[in-house]
């Protein structure tokens, strides 16, 4: 294998694609990145965790097909720290050389047979979306599941392509995330896909300028296609939660806030609410305020926010982490906050449509 | 006490007084900010970790005189997340009340008495310098000193006032940095600041727009005046090591380049080099190139930067993070390299003057 390629174009697909490899492998060759050279003047980098794996093809001036695999880590720093401009490739017997200008790089490779096979097939469950929808509605729900690999399906995000919209769902048994947009459709299909790879997903679609993402679903796995990247995650198995049976029907208290004004007011609050005590902070209606409490043994603080309020005043605690979380990846201006009692899960809910609902669960608290 | 201020005097005098605590006491007192309000409208703001002591005076509407130590880290923070605007703050009793638009904090104070007296005196050993400057000298030298706190004085840095000159010395045993400047001066003294220290002024001088640095020195302290900050390190006691003898005062071998190729040539070849192994790179100067190289397990590099030179030529070891600490803090283009062997110290310098040398012990290598 030899080939030219420009410093600029390879450093970029590889750091895309260095996004599917973890730390946390003892498998040495998923420690590597698969380079191949292809006789049309294309390089196909790969890298796979086994769950993620990520393909991505660029433009190069081929010399002589073939293929290898060096590890990610080296291989990214040298061609990061080159100068812009050409640089040679050429595999010769166990080892690859890099040359560009005054710099010339010995590494030794590894077998490119070894390398995983990575699932990159269509088939007939295709859609394309928006990216730009797709990145939303993975902000506002992934940070909502489960964290504890122990906990099962919910370190997973649910996904249903219905006929007429797509729901995201994430829970980790404190809270939930419900994400909903209006999407005329050609699959129906409901997925698991874990958290942890929607997130480096994410991550990937913040480098693609294209805006058509083009998803294909089979039975163990999805792929995500953007420019010339292909994303590929294994999908998780087994029944989600029935998460509609959690959502209340109804409440005794509405209230109607301004978000950057009671985030300001949380964040503060949570100078004195610790750690240790589940970050706990009071909320407490009155007829146009929210008072929100907090103390610690260095102090205690007040934060009033003014709400329009329908029903019952009521006084509830809550892990202040959690409230911000959900504040922090909202866009909306206002917001209502819909309340049935302080043992049961208040939920959160823009003013108009249903684009989004996140359902909180309190922390018990002595009335003071 | 009772004071109203605003938010961004206040903030930004906070997040200057802190850099003076350290979270390595064990002292209570030592983790509070002391806050005195004095009747001509002016707020006083001490911290100090015994060795530096840090003190500011910002405007405030005095309503009434007095004084509290609290924690810095949370009252810090309280002002930091507070909006722009009025900030009361009043003493009731043993609590410290934070007023602003809709918060109210009630913090338990620390009593001010127990606060470390600051020594800010001035006295006759007086000398006004270029801020600019001494940020300089300090960025071009404190690297250089022992982080190691059981070497004695070579954690820190050794400044002489001289009639007509200020130089600057650190070292730590693999190398030693001098930088000198020209100055007409009033003071004739040696004094030795721990770089720790030195690295924080270096960081209050940057938040400083004035331009002129007052210094005045006594047995045990120097205190530093810019704009409203007052800053006061104690002296390390003890002889300073006699370096004017261990500079080299011939050469066998002149070397001249350009200092970011040669930055960019070992940054790349540290990427092979190891720590276990002190980073190891190899230099090998011919007539008109100097040779790079570098090798590990996982392969080996090859570097050649263009040079002029004059005398021998040379193949000799070196910490490629050594080298890379001394050209990452030198504004030149070109640099000066002077070899005697491959078992000597090896002295950088720049193409004209005596502003700054460095010496750099090589590591042993067995010639190739």
């Amino acid at each position: 294998m030899k080939i030219i390629c420009q410093q600029q174009d390879l450093s970029k697909a590889l750091n895309t694609v260095q996004k599917a490899i973890t730390n946390r492998t003892t498998i040495p060759i998923l420690k590597g990145i698969y380079l191949e050279a292809l006789p049309d003047g294309v390089l196909k980098l790969a890298a796979s965790d086994l769950d993620l794996s990520i393909e991505k093809k660029i433009n190069v001036n081929t010399l002589q097909t073939g293929s290898f695999v060096v590890s990610s880590k080296l291989f990214t720093e040298i061609i990061r720290k080159l100068p812009e401009g050409e640089i040679e490739i050429e595999l010769i017997d166990n080892t690859v050389m890099v040359k560009s200008f005054n710099s010339e790089f010995t590494i030794i490779k590894q077998s490119a047979e070894d390398f995983p096979e990575i699932n990159t097939s269509e088939n007939n469950n295709n859609l394309t979306l928006n990216k730009e929808i797709f990145k939303n509605m993975i902000k506002q729900t992934a940070f909502s599941a489960s964290i504890d690999e122990s906990r099962g399906i919910i370190v997973g995000v649910l996904i249903e392509f219905g006929k007429e919209s797509i729901n995201m769902v994430a829970l980790d048994g404190f809270r939930m995330a419900i994400r909903k947009e209006k999407i005329i459709n050609t699959i129906e299909k409901k997925i698991i896909i874990p958290a942890r790879i929607l997130n480096e997903i994410y991550k990937i679609l913040l480098d693609h300028e294209d805006n058509d993402l083009l998803i294909s679903i089979n039975d163990k796995n999805i792929v995500f296609k953007i420019d010339n990247t292909i994303i590929s995650s294994r999908l998780l198995e087994g029944e989600y939660i029935n998460y509609k049976e959690i959502i209340p029907k109804n409440y005794t208290s509405k209230v109607k806030l301004n978000k950057e004004e009671l985030y300001s007011s949380i964040e503060r609050a949570s100078l004195l609410a610790r750690e240790g005590k589940n970050n706990l902070i009071k909320i407490k209606t009155e007829e146009s305020k929210m008072i929100i409490t907090s103390r610690s043994e260095e102090g205690t603080v007040h934060e009033e926010v003014y709400i329009e309020k329908e029903g019952d005043v009521l006084e509830i605690g809550f892990n202040s982490k959690y409230i911000l979380d959900i504040l922090r990846n909202v866009d909306d201006e206002e917001l209502y906050f819909e309340f049935i009692s302080n043992v049961s899960p208040c939920l959160i809910r823009p003013l108009d449509g249903l684009k989004f609902e996140y359902l909180l669960l309190p922390v018990r608290i002595s009335i003071s």
